[in-house]
């Protein structure tokens, strides 16, 4: 008792949000790499590449509340009170998150909690699926006269839909990158039918930069059989846009619809 | 002459590609070190923080190949060449590029060039500035409640324009993020006047994560002026939407609406 209460008063309550990745543990960035270092506390999520735990001291602890955990589930609320109470009793807790805090990340949710117990909290950026994962299998989210822009949008919304901005990204130009949404790509792919963009090209990738990467290049047309075809499930993300025809893949699709174009034109 | 033969007889020609993230050299990643580390050669941009530089061996040859240089001024097409001569003449050469290379980065010419002349060509991701610039900040790109998106598009496209799709943009709820805007600031608070978006959040960041990082926030009505005020200039990003009143500063914005709101309605 009286030793807990002298290591209290030594402690210094602090919060740093770290972005870990895509996967790749090596995709982690320098900054990211010290903070652990100076870990007392790491809480990751379920989506974070565990040897990165290593980097962290031995003696510091290391909890998992990741919210797919089957055993248990850590609701945003329950990760935020264990934050500050590690904060309070340990130090320095590094709060690792797969991706970018920020990207749909809840991580303005986690640094407000902590202003509001007035416990410092830093950010740490990380290298965003949504960009680094087609990055990855050399598709640009832009690229000069295909794409001036990309749109990252969320598959599901806190209500469980699909975000309203996804019918209006369908409608633009924009290369448009879809986090969490592969258990609705039939859905995804009805709103770009009804824009009649049923061959606009389109690549689901699953686990992006891991050993388990796995990859389909399709149109809006065919991509939702390509994807029962190569078995691939969450996490993965969706990338729809022009930018998508770079992709080495693409050439066979490409070959193949001008080939049915040339024997429509001799019919007719 | 003959020793060049010889030499080049060892050569393996290759590339690779290595976003620098947005200035601070702690936020490049473990990979993109690594990358640097075995570079015979380092092509780099004007957004790339030289001190990156030092974790190249000491005999890589290291080249400025900036676009804004006062002396020289390199074209995409010299600095394609420029990559390959060096890598045919010399082996690994990184192509160190800020951000991350495919968010206008113009990256993937340079690796369809590389494979022009059949020489590979690896892509290892860096922190946008997109998303970590506000995140450092503590702007979250996206906010439950707020943002279910974020849209990144180009303040000045390759025909020196405003890109259509920020148009398009201003219409929609999604963060908005523009890079290459500031000198076109005025012309986009215009575009979300038309649409009535007065008031809506606006955050302008130089230098984002460097130590001469410039941070002006308002509404879209007063931004002008207070980046005027504060001579923010290039290179910065501008970040649009209601996540954007999270950020410290916004609060007092925010308090002096409700005293004006409160005022009309006591007139009224």
């Amino acid at each position: 008792m009286i030793e807990t209460q002298i290591r209290k008063t030594e402690i210094e309550p602090r919060i740093t949000l770290v972005g870990a990745g895509p996967g790749d543990v090596e995709l982690i960035t320098i900054k990211g790499i010290k903070a652990l270092q100076t870990a007392d506390v790491v809480l990751y999520d379920a989506l974070v590449n565990e040897e990165l735990l290593e980097f962290a001291p031995a003696t510091a602890v290391k909890v998992y509340v990741g919210k797919r955990s089957g055993d248990h589930t850590f609701s945003q609320e329950n990760i935020n009170k264990l934050m500050i109470d590690y904060a309070i009793n340990y130090g320095h807790v590094v709060r690792l998150k797969g991706g970018d805090p920020f990207v749909f990340g809840r991580g303005y949710e986690e640094i407000d909690f902590a202003a509001s117990y007035s416990i410092q909290a830093t950010v740490i950026p990380g290298i965003s699926s949504s960009i680094g994962v087609p990055g990855l299998q050399h598709i640009p989210v832009t690229h000069r006269g295909l794409s001036e822009s990309f749109w990252v949008v969320t598959g599901t919304t806190s209500d469980g839909k699909i975000s309203n901005d996804l019918y209006e990204a369908a409608r633009t130009n924009a290369t448009i990158v879809v986090l969490m949404g592969i258990h609705k790509l039939a859905e995804i792919t009805e709103i770009f039918k009804k824009e009649g963009k049923n061959r606009l090209p389109v690549a689901v990738i699953q686990s992006g930069s891991t050993e388990n990467e796995k990859v389909a290049v399709g149109i809006i047309d065919t991509i939702v059989e390509l994807v029962e075809e190569k078995q691939i499930s969450s996490p993965a993300l969706i990338v729809i846009g022009e930018v998508v025809s770079l992709h080495p893949a693409f050439q066979p699709i490409k070959e193949f619809y001008e080939i049915i174009a040339d024997e429509f034109r001799r019919e007719i």
